[in-house]
């Protein structure tokens, strides 16, 4: 037995994400309660982060408080010590609507600090927004998760925490395979690392995210190199 | 003597830019004469390429293409043999307006193909504009250089390239220092130029700008490793 134990892997666990609808995959949890569902079946497999967006009763992308409370309410219920982690994602609403539910004091919020090509579009996150999302942050004391869909979103993250703009040391996502964004490109993974580790130290957890075909692929890299995967 | 010279260093004069006016510094060209006087000096004292923008009457960023075209004349008179490259960016014009002096058929144009962060707002360059300038550039044989705000830019340029999307091998250039993108950091400038060579061969030129306080820093780093230069 070696002395000291390996960290060990962190899963998160999307369990509904911002857009496929029960047509897409009829096993898509849709309502609150079929949220809190899903997540105890995932957090009793071993999953100990939720990355969680809500919808409408049209299955529309949503970011109503009310719906967050609810999920969070069932959540600390039913998955009693699961991180509970809120999107702030532009899919869900548009301008500070995006960050309504933070009040609530989720343990972790995902924060975008900049912008990038999507598959059809640009994903805005103008810089009063990135600023406004990270400050009601701080005063609610939620951890922020960086989405990085490129690199200069992991130096920003480190001139944001420099200048006192984030909580806490943020936890890093790498986000690989979106169309038009960072391709799963396996230098880039290295050196997206390598930049973790100077900016933030040796120490500093990170997880990575393999978006549609590229999931597996990227969580295979995170997990075999002490990251933390999503799925 | 050695056997092979080494590839001289290339500079690439940008003599307006789309911001600054004669308030800020009276030395700055903004009429066509201006621009072609002052490119004629930059040319005399050694500069290959000029980027260029066009300005309306009262100084605003313009892209009118009468204004290129009288431009282009003028440069092909004064400086015969200089690489003229036109801006496409996205402060002179709203859409296709900024590729709209393209049909001249400059020997370059630069070209964004992702979004990013600016100082105070999204620098927007939407998957459906960019593969429309990049179209443009086929059609009318234009050297695309590819401002490389953000690594994920020089994978989408190589992927584009791949495609067919691209009319030759793009000259990418690094574009560092601009507050909310990419700063002027080594680690990252190296890297950039290792994912050039894999991407694009060991022999693709490329350039680097540094913005504002950074020019000269960036311009040392990349004359010191066989980079081209921008002012
Ligand atoms: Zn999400
Ligand atoms: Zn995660
Ligand atoms: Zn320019
Ligand atoms: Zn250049």
């Amino acid at each position: 037995m070696p002395d000291t134990l390996p960290t060990p892997c962190m899963i998160c666990v999307a369990i509904t994400g911002s857009l496929p609808t029960k047509a897409n995959n009829p096993a898509v949890p849709i309502t609150v309660t079929e949220q809190i569902e899903s997540t105890q079946g995932a957090f009793e497999a071993g999953a100990s982060i939720v990355h969680a967006h809500v919808r409408n009763d049209d299955e529309t992308p949503s970011s109503d408080p009310e719906r967050f409370a609810r999920l969070k309410e069932g959540l600390e219920k039913h998955c009693p010590g699961m991180i509970i982690q809120f999107s702030t994602g532009g899919r869900s609403g548009a301008g500070r609507m995006r960050g309504g539910m933070l009040p609530l004091a989720p343990d972790m919020a995902s924060l975008s600090v900049g912008s990038n090509n999507f598959p059809t579009r640009v994903y805005e996150n103008p810089p009063d927004l990135v600023d406004w999302l990270a400050s009601e942050m701080r005063s609610y004391n939620v951890r922020p998760e960086i989405e990085a869909f490129d690199l200069s979103h992991i130096l920003q993250a480190a001139k944001m925490h420099a200048d006192g703009r984030l909580a806490t040391t943020p936890y890093v996502q790498f986000v690989m395979g979106v169309k038009n964004a960072m391709p799963a490109d396996r230098d880039v993974f290295d050196f997206y690392i390598k930049t973790v580790k100077r900016l933030f130290g040796d120490e500093t957890p990170w997880c990575a995210a393999g978006i549609g075909a590229h999931q597996l692929t990227v969580n295979e890299w995170a997990v075999a190199v002490g990251g933390h995967a999503r799925t």
